[in-house]
């Protein structure tokens, strides 16, 4: 049950004040006692609470995932396991699951996108935190164009694609090993561009510590990094700023 | 001289072809042999090129403003000494110098600011890194509201300014030591944050890494970060989200 | 044997200058009595030894837990597993294990608790460590208040806990992450704070170092860090403080 | 603004329902009474607000100094400079400055010292950082016992001192290089052990961090860390934990 | 579209100085030819593209060998698994796997090998990565000259082999642990050392770490190093080297 | 090929330039005897060749076995598994193994030790690396006394071994976790302290780096440090000393 | 003195075989008391010994150039200061000394350069390091092809470039900051690569290794990599591949 | 007045009890308030106590020379300036000091030494290291041969010296950048070589730690290391060994 309807209900007479008042008294947060969802978020932010999957425990999954859809009508969730998609899709059988990126959702339907966001990566080793972006900016209500292993080593392929790519209100680029694929991007473009090192590669890569430095010290202007693979961060960002450039 | 401006002298038969093109030539960049300047960038971006003053030699410097003051009206130059100052106001006497950010610019009058883009600190050691961000953003077209000193060894600081921020477009949150304030700021917007890491601290802060890391990892949704002192990055980031809001 | 009566000896003729020498370099230690000094220890520190279960031989740890039990009449281990557990059961049938914490523990009955200590947690992913921290306190003798997942990117739920929060003799801060939750407890009670940085995060979390930094570097007063998932060690800290403030 | 009156004035119509969407929006925060919070704090505390002069400039310390002054009628600063203290100086003639902890200070006259706290050096270079520590728990109303230059690699120094250690409520060890001071200690005595790593050393101390992971990492119960060189923390959670023993 | 040709239709009126910004926005990338750029590389480089196998998905690798196959006769693959090769051979029955390399390549009958390569490695344990480099140096074009094993701790072994390794165009080692292999080459031979860190060790040789900074540091003249283990890099630029030598 | 006759050769006429600067090219190398260089060294160091038995092939390690034991009549391995002492014990069936420390060795019989060497540890951790330092020390030929966790949180317990370490030529002190073990004896003995840092902790011990600095660092004199976990090395050095100590 | 000429005055008769003798018996390394030039280099690797003149005291330096001055009749020394030129001068009038890239030489007349080697920087501030390559790459021999700030935030100026820098037999990519010039340079030339990481960049590029690591990972083939700043190793490098492609 | 002279003194009578036990009150230290002198130690470890003087402060260390001289009849310091030279200079007109090494020191006449020690370096920037080095075991009794720039990049320098090197008691390898000597020594001597990694280096040397990964990861046996730069250690080292292998 969303606010808004609560609220309209009100005007409208179709609820109570104290049927209202006992849906909104979890508002600031409700405390399942092990966690305490943040409902108060969706007011804030106007974003949606979304769920971490990784490392959360059988018995209090699903239970999440009930009280967030029946606040919200959907939920987002990232870095899911297949068995947690069975738990799931006990409980909220319309889930769907995408091994690659680990999303784990349940969407309003007709949901309408808007604004364009761009996703490139350097490689394909890189499409599973691409894909991690992509469809939490879509959940976010973006339209998502993208443009998969165009990294700088063969400047061409992501030259030939430089015009689609300036077209975006928001560019994400996704790159590891030496991570230099945001830098160029940013000399081409004039909206910002959210740079996502991954851990792919060896040695010296460290995890993706080489391609964290690359983005953080690009000598383009325009370039903002987050952590390594975390390519829900780099969606989020990415939505909040698409919806600044959709306001009317 | 602007490109905007050779274009409709053309038009207006103000000016030959031969004398346009030989304006133009250097569009794509120019030569100064030592170094090259990008004049296409403002084309690309909308924002024209700036001068990264630190380690610029004297022999130089003066040329480069010259130069982009020529093609662009305006020039913005960031980690400036007082030297160079009294080098550039030789050549360019209305140039206006900041010693606290180190901003040493000339700056068209009369300028049309619109959108507004928050500029939060933890401590006053975090200002000369603030104020490198706040004047980027206004050189850029931005208004900004300056929010300082709101650490959050003192949280109540920070949350009664929470409505003031909460109106930006854009906030940028400059910290040191252990550089938390971006995470709580986050948690109160619906906008973007900028998250600008100071090597303000001593021991394990290992100058700017520990607030660097804190704001990499940060448990908010929203929150992008560029490089430790980078004030310069974080401005401009800023402006283009403010324009991204502002287009019509 | 006291230096006079060495130089007597040597004055004497009864003692050798090579026997004085070799006595002389025994002087220091001499005097310390081991057994007491030992005895004196256990006595002082007025806890009993616990066991670090994690990496203990099968064929010794139930030794040591029945010797600690003979002496002590109670024992705690910390970081057990539960094929440990099941090896300590066939001896010790009143064992109890907690697979969230590893803590795996005979206490004895009827023990009164008294001063409060508090454990905090950032998410719910730090529960683990929380709880050894918080059970451990116990075992010494402290009533815990346990605030779980008050994480600051959702400060509201931190602070509508404050006054709970500002009635222990010491909090415990567990967070992984960015690690911030310390510093603004700091800023809001009078007592001293355990920081304790968890391994949970990844990318540039480097499994807590992270969240580490953050605790080091806090720009708040009042503030302790011990090792990364080290619940135990916050756990006897909080003990000895609640201790002193219980003290007649 | 209560919940139950934001329903009734949209049931009413007396608000819209942006305008209630935007009430609860501050809900959480409501509430806080920043005001109160603030004089709560102070109050709560018990400890008057510091001031770390370390890059503070010329124009802005003499007014902090002064303002504090007529606040509490004493001021502690900390990392001064001989020239801050000739600032000072001027407008508060009875300032004290200690050039080898950087200490300046204006002290309540007869102030009432009462629980010890012991700070323990590993070498005479560490005695800036301890004096740092010893200053500030002294004008926080401890006694203070100085016991510098008993650093391991000559135990019995230290063995000596034990039982002066013992006896306070708390103990501080300093130390740089190897750092071992802080677990030796913590296994002689039973009250808290605060330990400082300092910056001493060359080469493989890395500043600081060989000293600061031999502290996090003891094998001793009851050791907590502070930041590399931080004195004054220390010296503030040694008056926190004293003030517990001494509370009646 | 070039410059000339913009500016007179602009001052002809067949184009507006909005579509004619536009068009100059795309001058600097207008004529780089992206289709001859591509093909003109592969024409240059000499040398075919070549798989990294590691992390390839099971649908996509045989395609891929099949591509490549067709359009040059030949393919070479690194760091492919046993499971690799099973899935390979059964569309290229051809294909050849070596375990210890890693290398699944299938190779044009009779290739002519021309100029010598010499690979070295300090021990038997860096044979893996030593195998990687000589097998693409072979499929390259080069003669490969294996010295095993002649590590510096006993330099007799390196020197009795001298003359065979000064004869190389190019000499590839291959050191972990202290990786001091490279620096006595580079003092021996007149022609360039590449210098391979590897990943061979234990504690602090940090996978390979250790090794990288000594070959980074080398003492010697014309010593160039690559990646930890990345013997495929290795492989590749002393064909580059051997090439430029063989060149008529 | 000497100096003089290359000369006169020139002289003659019976060596052209170019022949005579190409054997002057070898000439610093020429002399140096390479079998009687290896001889001799196998010779000098006095001590058998041994085996890193970790990583080594299958196929390989009981031939090195056989290989070694016809030429010394005696092998020792370090850090073998159980699986390749099956392996070896099929070919040489009077080979020992000992789990805990890795050691898989073939030892004559009747061997006589003479001169002590003590090895310490901290904690139980680390004894798996103190056999193999006590084992190895013993192979080469030393007396060994073990004194086990007689870590410095507990100093009572180290004192009371005082007398016993100061009897042994060298001291090797192998701790994990803070590493202070060394110092403290480095300051109780006159002998050479090797201190062995292990990988023993967790945390902010980084897998032994917190120790191995810890002794790096330490404030004693006559203290020298071994990699992480080289249980091996401290033991061959040991030796070494012992045998200085030993000889007539 | 020349080795070639040394021989020659022996054939011919100039200089007695006692003489040569005596002369060639220093051949393997002059003993300067302090120091020891090694004469063989020259032979060994076809370029004279070369000066590292940053730290080396006044008294030795000037002895060094004119030991070497004598035997090659020519010095190239690098990291020179202003007033290490003055010392030489006095000596040695005709040395030169170029401030940028603080290279101090005397070079033979008329020497004759082939084989062309291209020097690229990403920015102005590269130029030090950039000139310390070139020159040392022109000292051995090379022509020099010096193509400057082209860094890849704006690429436009490196593609308008191409064409020049794939007539190189080798290329040096000199880039501080997120250094990712060389990977673009090696995805559009056939020769190698060689990358120097300069430590220009502030914050996260920690002095260079931001750059060394990008170069270190990088997804192009044929890029080798040097110490951060060491122009002069590239140099030696390229010279050393530029001779492999010029022999006939 | 040295502890055997006393002891002497007594047996004959030349010295009343009174007076002795007076003059041996401060034996197991002497407490100078600031500092706690260990005169304990000459009788532990053979070695008087010695003085750091770097950072010691002016008004100190004079005071700890002359109560070191007046017990030991010799005094060694260690990292002096000139300015500590002058000050103790005015005390102690015999002192002694080299501005090379810092060595600031006393030494009794007519010392013999026996037994030798080897210093090697790999450059001649590692001279002061080794000289600090070579003093001290000079200072407690070793003959030491200084065997200087016999680097690794010119193997055949320090083959030459093969058989100088291994006659000694024990060998100090100093080296910095890539710090290989050490293990090429280890595998030409059969004694004990210490290693010292020395500062000395750029870029990706940081500072030393480069030499010292290498020297912990030495491939060879028999070698052990001491902090960065840490000449005194290593020298203090040699003396213990030599001593043992001195012994009757």
């Amino acid at each position: 049950m969303e606010i808004r309807q609560i609220l309209e209900d009100i005007k409208n007479g179709r609820k109570s004040l104290e049927e209202a008042e006992k849906e909104l008294k979890n508002l600031p947060y409700e405390d399942l006692g092990y966690a305490k969802l943040d409902h108060h978020r969706s007011l804030r932010s106007g974003f949606p609470e979304t769920v971490f999957c990784q490392g959360k425990a059988d018995e209090f999954l699903p239970q999440i995932y009930l009280s967030l859809f029946e606040k919200n009508g959907e939920v987002l969730g990232t870095r899911a396991s297949a068995h947690q998609y069975e738990l799931i899709k006990e409980q909220l059988p319309m889930a769907v699951y995408d091994p690659i990126s680990g999303i784990l959702k349940i969407e309003k339907e007709g949901k309408i996108r808007k604004g364009k966001v761009a996703v490139c990566t350097g490689g394909t080793a890189d499409i599973p935190v691409a894909e991690e972006a992509a469809q939490t900016a879509e959940f976010f209500g973006c339209q998502v164009d993208r443009i998969y292993d165009v990294g700088v080593a063969g400047i061409h392929r992501l030259l030939s694609k430089r015009e689609q790519i300036c077209e975006a209100n928001c560019v994400i680029a996704v790159a590891g090993m030496e991570g230099a694929l945001g830098t160029v991007i940013a000399g081409l473009v004039e909206n910002p561009v959210i740079a996502v090192p991954t851990s792919v590669g060896y040695g010296a890569s460290f995890h993706g510590v080489s391609a964290l430095l690359t983005m953080l010290n690009s000598c383009a202007n325009g370039i903002a990094t987050v952590n390594i693979d975390n390519g829900y961060g780099a969606g989020y960002l990415a939505a909040q700023m698409n919806r600044l450039a959709c306001k009317e």
